[in-house]
């Protein structure tokens, strides 16, 4: 397996349609956050330590049978652009991506387990599972946690738990989250009074792209805010419930609006379809709000000829980075509006010739 | 031929495209006001007097046989409603179907003739050919006077010519007119100034429907202002000539915009098929505009599977009354927006089945 098979594939395991809950709940990712024992924090330690550190890390997983199916990517040897295609695939994090020397990212083929090596932590094993499977991300992310410390020496406090370089991340080390599309609470204005009502019960709600990104597409990111003084599975159990709750007020919007307005509904929903296909240039940002109601008119059956995963697909692939990586050029911002509207018809046309055979 | 099969038929004789200049040029229009010597004008004649007209109007053309085939249609025994789908089909002007007594309208099934009876004149000749035929117009708009002449006895004088309710048309009694299409001009923000310098020769700029009514779907009416002193063939190359001008004009600027901007004109176009073809409630302004860009799409092989054909029978059926007649009932508004999508979908996916045949 190469990276560049991985980038190439705009198919994710992520993306499978057939999870549960997958009509609101994207996707749930877990994030493990570790360090290794007498060493500094990245952001402190020299070239040479984090030099160490990652040759620890890659050492373990060339040693455990368990972890041979991962692929260790050194960031240096990949150019800029492409590790902004890895942000865009939510294989690594922006603050990851910056930051390539002595800096690894441990690959799944199919990008369910990611692990970045000193990026804020020296180890951070990421999963990421198809919609509402919390509990089935942690227990990856756990195995592969206990793969990685048979091998390492991870600080941990028995009072305290794991170490982390930021003190919010104290404890378990644990960030569980979820991805939910939320178009109906948007459109009948509920939203602002959901989620306000999700924070006040210790779950912080961001945008598509992590910590201070906006709600684009009207995605929203659904996570625990602390780690310290809850075992995994009260935190776990905390957001499932919290986002159970989310899913069904969502899920009532929409049947509401069925009920209430279903042509204002189908003429927005086939509108934005209509763009897809037509429009010959289309900025992420338009794009992501234009799939978000073709994704709402997709589950509602407004749009039979759409299939969730290639609405998923459409998702990553209108990304800026990933527009360009695919013409194998950097692009210009019209060619790549250009080159973006090109791959979405392109990419829903090949989509529905799969639905017709 | 009755007058359900001309209002069924969503396909009239101006919507030909193979006449000249239909790239720019809609249809050629010629109007001749006629009255009867001796008959007060119908704005001021009794009913008695009305009836009068329409009776000798109605024999001379059942007496003539050249003019047999016309349909002579009493408009009292028109629904109110359907007088409204002639108005919009360009066959009768809004006046003449507000009042309706005593009111006729002689009709060609093709719709190249239409002879309003105690309109504003006792008679109006109108005839309607596609493209830019100004002087095949007005011999047909002559023929059909010679032949009502030769049974009636008009108000004439040997100094003035004819008499006409309305001074402004005194003389020749003739209003030649074309409608062009100038999207391009509007895109490029130069048809202010072109259609400035037009009324200064003399022409009048109208919109879509006549006097007062705004240049939706960049349609505009260019007519001679003046009709005393000129004779016919004055009037109409004068408007002949400015006219070809204005095409001109209109396919250079068709030009600059493909040489200089070809993706966003083709996103724009196409943007506006997209929507055509999907959305489910669209209002009749939106569909003119719509309209307009996938016929400048068209004209320019930007959107290959459209033919003009199909564009011109589409600016017909989209309007208000036309899609209430088609549906066989007064449709609420947001019913006939639901209604007025649907036409446009079936007609375009009609429009491009007949294309690949």
């Amino acid at each position: 397996m190469q990276l560049k098979d991985i980038m190439n594939k705009t198919y994710s395991a992520w993306m499978d349609t057939s999870a549960p809950c997958t009509d609101v709940a994207l996707s749930s990712r877990v994030r493990l956050a570790r360090n290794l024992g007498n060493n500094p924090f990245p952001n402190h330690a020299s070239p040479a330590v984090l030099a160490g550190v990652a040759n620890q890390v890659e050492n373990a997983v060339r040693q455990t049978p368990e972890l041979s199916g991962l692929k260790v990517i050194h960031l240096s040897e990949v150019s800029a652009q492409d590790r902004q295609v890895l942000v865009e695939k939510h294989l690594i994090s922006p603050q990851h991506a910056k930051n390539a020397e002595n800096r690894l990212v441990i690959l799944a083929a199919d990008e369910s387990v990611s692990v970045m090596v000193n990026e804020e932590d020296h180890i951070r094993i990421q999963t990421l599972l198809p919609g509402f499977q919390l509990n089935d991300a942690y227990k990856l992310a756990d195995k592969t946690d206990d793969y990685f410390e048979s091998r390492l020496d991870f600080a941990f406090d028995e009072n305290i738990g794991y170490i982390t370089a930021c003190p919010t991340n104290v404890g378990t080390g644990l960030r569980v989250s979820i991805m939910v599309h939320l178009p109906a609470l948007v459109i009948t204005g509920q939203v602002k009074a959901v989620l306000s009502a999700v924070s006040k019960l210790g779950i912080a709600v961001r945008g598509i792209y992590g910590e201070g990104s906006e709600a684009l597409g009207n995605m929203f990111q659904l996570s625990n805010q602390i780690t310290l003084g809850h075992s995994e599975q009260e935190l776990i159990e905390n957001l499932a419930s919290v986002t159970m709750q989310v899913i069904e007020q969502e899920r009532s919007s929409r049947g509401k609006l069925i009920a209430e307005m279903r042509e204002q509904l189908e003429d927005r929903v086939q509108r934005a379809y209509g763009l897809l296909n037509h429009a010959r240039l289309v900025t992420s940002q338009e794009a992501l709000k234009l799939i978000s109601d073709v994704k709402l008119g997709a589950e509602l059956k407004l749009i039979p000829e759409v299939n969730g995963k290639t609405i998923n697909e459409l998702m990553v692939i209108i990304q800026p980075a990933y527009v360009q990586y695919l013409a194998g050029r950097a692009l210009s911002p019209t060619e790549r509006d250009a080159g973006r509207a090109r791959l979405i018809r392109e990419k829903i046309r090949t989509g529905r010739e799969g639905n017709e055979k």
